[in-house]
């Protein structure tokens, strides 16, 4: 009989075979060849693990171990398996294989929960294919709408509706994935941190507690592009002066708020271009996350003072301000945090409570249940990239870890 | 009979519409229809104001006026007829312009000179179809090579070679233009300013004293690309915050060192470019211009001192620069410089000595002639752009000044 880890390795490595960029990274999006096939393993691993597995009517595979009482709210346990284009092995099969391993241990210990456990992957969370993201949590608690599924496409011009069609799904029933407030009693998922913390700490398991609330806004500073050479410094309205003052002014404002904000430039775009033109327009964007909703606030109100003491005084420059993103902090569930916490110390393992920069399926979940969210070391912090990497006995922490919880919480 | 200022008109709009993109400014390419119509139109008027016209090796055009003593070294005036893409009717006809007006205005004056006169128009001066620009002057200077016909290609991949041969000309014969140091006297160019600073002082005339160095230089910002929600900001390798302070350290020392020196961040990528992502690379140019070598060298180590203090301590940040465009400072030639302002007083109008922030045919010529450069006002500074204007009287304020300045190098 295989070991865990070897149980572990077997399945990232089967996932990471349906690839339609082999030596380029990982890319599945959704819907595709790939997609189906990785949802054939899924599905039959869930089934071996004495799973009933279904789809919903989106395509999120669900394995349910039933209860002692059928009646009882859900503990879920999961993640996305979709990835980015040329991507890596980790980013949603990490938490998808977390749900597989769980269900496997618990049914060859012959556990009965009192409550169902439903192991779930989801798909499109990325939105690699049609760019809206976290597709199977939004179906699930409501905030999927028709009209996205009829005007969203791909760049190949097809819908998302016309999609889940060609793939066998009849986009009418959307409707029907959604699940009530009160069925489910936890959403717990597991993810690679996709950051350096817990690789720089050295601890075992990252316990996040608040997914932060994110504000990304697009800056369009107009200035007036004129001849390099020929324009004095001080007859000049260079309209990417402002745009690197700016940014450095909210890179300096994340700082000095602290608790954690971040504050990136990393989109931006000079016009016309070229070397011996002093920039006539700059679009840039300024993504903000934070836990706290008043140190995006504040970060925001810099940028804003930046930018208005830059360009008053001089009548050629000007900005305008378009909100892009905009979710506040989400917490998760302070009894799972714990049960977590105490797992991990059950198995011998450090822990550390943390902050999620990224979104993730569970943060949408926390609308209709409480969620808890477990990550695991990235090496050297990458992600979405070919060398997004967590060795397996770290990932195996992370796994028994939410096997122990989901138990715990399944059997309360 | 037509007024001067008529003549001078009538000359700017039949040249315009030799375009192909009418509408969307001038568009007037090298050795393309446009180009032969112009260069007609432009023989044409050379032949009746009655010199003696001819065509050199590489598509200048030449009218001669003889002198008392044609062995005695001549006196040149022109400027150039080709244009950048969509944009305007002034840059480098103005100054052929100046050319086809003086002589005409000795021809009626009967004016025999002492020297003999050459009346001249160039192509291929803003590279805009061959990417080298300053063409006819370079051939003239011996600055031009046999490689850069053979293997210099416009955007569907003709060479500059084919495409002379298509138009006509015999590009093995291209040394054929070179005209030897002391057999031209002066070459006098009058062109637009492309700037504000005639216009803001109200002055007619702008005498150039100076055409300024350059130095371009690229640099590429190499950092780490790292998840904007999940990296602290104290464990980032972010390339755009070391660009942005680059380049406003850059405009400080342009600032800093005066002398009306300029430094501009025209052109700038961020990479890979996602507003999620910390910037991992960043590729810019920093244009310095300056009248003084010691200014510009000042600018260069200002910005490699901020990039080696903003890379130092972060073995995740790093730099490379790269010359892209070094030329130095050419002086006017004093005696010159002189004439042109007494001529235009002679005239009653106001002259100011002034630098030359862009690089025209004259600075090329200063190889082996003395040169002289005069600017007429620019509306609003504008240039390379379709809005691109200068009033016909303030045109002909130029040429007069020229007309008169060029009788009295050739009578001298």
């Amino acid at each position: 009989m295989r070991t865990k880890l070897e149980r572990i390795r077997a399945d990232i490595e089967a996932l990471a075979a349906f690839n339609a960029t082999p030596g380029e990274g990982l890319t599945r999006l959704s819907f595709t060849e790939e997609h189906r096939k990785a949802a054939q393993y899924i599905t039959e691993q869930m089934q071996q693990a004495g799973l009933a597995v279904r789809t919903d009517a989106v395509g999120t595979i669900i394995g349910r171990m039933e209860g002692t009482d059928p009646a009882a709210p859900v503990v879920m346990c999961g993640s996305h398996f979709d990835s980015v284009k040329n991507g890596g092995n980790f980013d949603g099969p990490a938490g998808v294989i977390t749900g597989l391993e769980t269900a496997r241990v618990l049914h060859e210990n012959g556990v009965v929960p009192k409550h169902p456990i439903e192991f779930i992957a989801m798909i499109e969370e990325e939105g690699a294919r049609f760019g809206a993201g976290l597709f199977g949590s939004r179906a699930m608690t409501g905030r999927l709408g028709e009209q996205e599924l009829a005007t969203f496409t791909d760049p190949d011009g097809i819908t998302t509706g016309q999609a889940m069609r060609a793939f066998g799904l009849d986009p009418a029933h959307y409707a029907d994935a959604v699940r009530k407030k009160g069925e489910i009693k936890n959403f717990i998922e597991l993810h690679i941190e996709q950051g350096p913390i817990l690789e720089n700490s050295g601890d075992a398991v990252g316990i996040v507690e608040t997914v932060v609330g994110i504000k990304e806004v697009e800056v369009t500073v107009t200035g007036r592009p004129d001849h390099a050479g020929t324009t004095p410094m001080d007859m000049r309205a260079d309209a990417f002066l402002v745009a690197a003052k700016t940014a450095i002014a909210a890179n300096e404002a994340a700082v000095a708020v602290g608790e954690g904000t971040v504050a990136t430039v990393g989109k931006l775009e000079v016009r016309p271009g070229s070397f011996n033109i002093v920039p006539g327009k700059v679009v840039f964007y300024v993504d903000i996350r934070s836990k706290s909703t008043d140190c995006i606030e504040a970060v925001l109100a810099a940028v804003t003072a930046k930018l208005n003491e830059l360009t008053a005084g001089n009548g050629a420059l000007s900005y305008a301000l378009r909100m892009m993103v905009e979710t506040k902090p989400v917490q998760a569930d302070p009894h799972v945090c714990d049960l977590l916490a105490e797992s991990a110390e059950k198995l011998g393992l450090t822990s550390r409570r943390m902050l999620s920069g990224a979104g993730h399926d569970a943060m949408i979940m926390a609308d209709i249940t409480n969620i808890g969210l477990v990550f695991v070391p990235s090496r050297g912090g990458r992600s979405h990239c070919p060398e997004e990497w967590t060795d397996y006995d770290l990932l195996q922490n992370g796994i028994e870890t939410v096997c122990e919880t989901v138990q715990r919480l399944a059997c309360e």
